[in-house]
């Protein structure tokens, strides 16, 4: 089936260019005015492929073939909000690669058997406001009240906040999502394809190690209660325990602050996360159980005091195992043996999850660079997403 | 002879309720209101005692007692000013000791042999300008210009910045220093006092570890270049060669910064600090030599970029042997065994080194604390303290 791999590359170019920011990168957050040029961009495509488009009460835009039975729709596509300086291919990639695929498969096999629906959600980085998913929470209904900056910027674009129940979809069979990896798992394997098997489960931490702040000069080494030095301990270990452990278990301190924080002065306290993610429930307490027991090991050794506190505690997501086998069958039919991969970044099919089926195919990022300008995946393996993933629909809706 | 212990503890309440702080602790930074205040005091005390007051160009307050014969004079004293949230003694003994002992030499004694001076040196902690030692640099002629805004802060104070040359001396023998340890040593070892060997040379370093940012959730372990992992495994090694080394050597990480500092991306940069500090400058700079050589393998192993710069390099000051046995003898003529210890703090004798003899009595520090309000010392190690610089001071000077 004919996909034009130079008009999907344009299509990633024109959306890349609304809200590219002077020192690189896009920035389109939740309801702001690149936000909405990109919404309107793709309205038009989606018109222009055959597709009636419409606004949900939250924002999302849906594009939609209707299909010869009644029934449940077929759902692709990804989020249209960006991080600051965000790349090319996050979000913007799923919506392109749906909007192609749905084309081609319309131009190619005329109407659907069930209804066959590209839909660019709102937003799921929360890069304005401090909430994630709230695209894909709306779809589910997770959504009860809107907080009133947020109501604000709804009514800013002709969205009705008290409407928001309304955007609640009970009529979703399945959703698929082509996606960039963000990681470089993939590249490292050479391996230009992956089905996604689970979206891990986050647990963030927050560790707060306190000693006593001493004078650097007159204190002897054998005479200190050094927070920064039971940190280090600790973050070695947080490192030790994950790789001991293997993939996909990943535990990382991403934040630590020192005080007093002086030249000539022995740290008396010192906080720090620990980000920790495992595919596997079970496995995800396991890591952590071992982290807060060795942490705790070396602050008794070394007589400091220790405090944790757990500040997030998300559970993984697996992806529907009918999909999955689905998504296997449409990439081998291309000529490809995917690998199964579990996610290590959060995801909307986590959110939709609670509603409909959900799979999603990733393809490799070069560097495993995401986020960031230099965010790039190899022509080819865009290519070959979108013919996997057009297999994929067929599959599902024809 | 005779000294009021009840007089010393009063005096040193006066000075500590000069620049008191609302959250505990005092604060008398150079030239300000506080400040004058003290100075105003100590002058006070000082024509009491029947010394005649002088201030110098750079506001040194001194008090001299002339002596039968000419040449050059036997001095002791302290700083006036305070870090923030200072203590009772750290400076403030030194001044009021001996201001203690040369009076009471005066009245019991009569006038000395030699002239006999009491100083109160204006700055030494730098907790108001970025400059340490600026009233002992101005002793020994070492300030050539004076910077706007100091100039401005002096001109407040009556003092002229263009005669700053003027308080250069070429006529003082010997320097001796009653001060409190700021450390736990003769706390530890049930010690009341020690003669000063030396006082360490400290190198101040900043290392810079270079990974790369990546997403915590998408970057398996062994595909990270982790900054803080590696600046872990950096702190931990500085402690280790310090405390493989064993005492006197001591190295403290004071300071450390993160980048990106998010909970949920691997930190790509972390800045630190290393104080190294060694009464012997070999042994300082094998000190030195270990920690470059262990942080270079570690950030090769790790494969991590890692910069390293010099802040500061001061050499150790030895204590002059004269007055170190002289101080022996009169701690022993007290009753007293004094140990030898070496000062892991700056201080004033290590400038005034360049010009006269230097010598320094310690006193126990409770818990080691200092530069904070829990700074104390037992009233009879500081009576004791006074005692042997009285006889220090007549040895010296009758």
């Amino acid at each position: 089936m004919g996909i034009d791999p130079a008009l999907l590359e344009h299509r990633l170019d024109e959306l890349y260019a609304i809200g590219a920011e002077p020192d690189g990168g896009a920035y389109r957050p939740l309801y702001g005015p690149a936000w909405a040029t990109a919404v309107e961009r793709v309205e038009r495509w989606l018109k222009d492929a055959g597709l009636k488009p419409r606004r949900d009460a939250v924002g999302n835009l849906w594009g939609r073939a209707e299909g010869t039975d009644k029934g449940k729709s077929i759902v692709t596509g990804s989020h249209i909000d960006t991080v600051r300086h965000g790349g090319r291919l996050d979000g913007a990639l799923g919506i392109v690669a749906g909007l192609t695929a749905v084309e081609a498969l319309l131009k190619d096999k005329g109407k659907p058997r069930r209804p066959l629906e590209v839909v660019a959600i709102c937003e799921e980085e929360g890069s304005r406001f401090a909430t994630t998913f709230w695209g894909s929470r709306a779809i589910t209904g997770a959504i009860d009240s809107v907080d009133g900056e947020i109501a604000a910027a709804m009514r800013e674009r002709g969205l009705d906040p008290t409407k928001i129940a309304s955007a609640a979809r009970e009529d979703i069979d399945t959703f698929v999502e082509l996606h960039i990896e963000q990681g470089a798992v993939l590249e490292s394997s050479g391996t230009p394809l992956a089905v996604v098997s689970a979206i891990v489960g986050t647990a963030h931490l927050e560790l707060c190690v306190t000693g006593r702040p001493d004078h650097a000069g007159t204190t002897p080494m054998d005479l200190r209660l050094d927070a920064l030095a039971g940190a280090a301990a600790m973050v070695h270990a947080v490192e030790s325990i994950a790789k001991s452990l293997g993939r996909p278990a990943v535990a990382t301190v991403g934040k630590l602050s020192v005080e007093p924080d002086q030249i000539n002065v022995v740290p008396g306290t010192v906080v720090f996360t620990v980000d920790l993610r495992h595919p596997d429930l079970a496995g995800r307490r396991a890591l952590e159980e071992r982290i807060r027991s060795l942490c705790g090991t070396i602050s008794e050794e070394r007589r400091l005091g220790l405090a944790i506190r757990s500040l997030q505690d998300k559970p993984p997501v697996a992806m529907h195992p009918d999909v999955r086998a689905l998504l296997a069958r449409a990439a081998k039919e291309c000529g490809v043996q995917a690998t199964e991969l579990v996610s290590g970044a959060g995801h909307d099919a986590q959110i939709l999850a609670a509603r409909c089926k959900v799979g999603m195919l990733f393809v490799p990022s070069v560097g495993g660079r995401s986020h960031c300008p230099e965010e790039h995946t190899d022509p080819s393996h865009l290519e070959l997403g979108v013919r996997v993933l057009v297999r994929a629909l067929e599959l599902l809706a024809y």
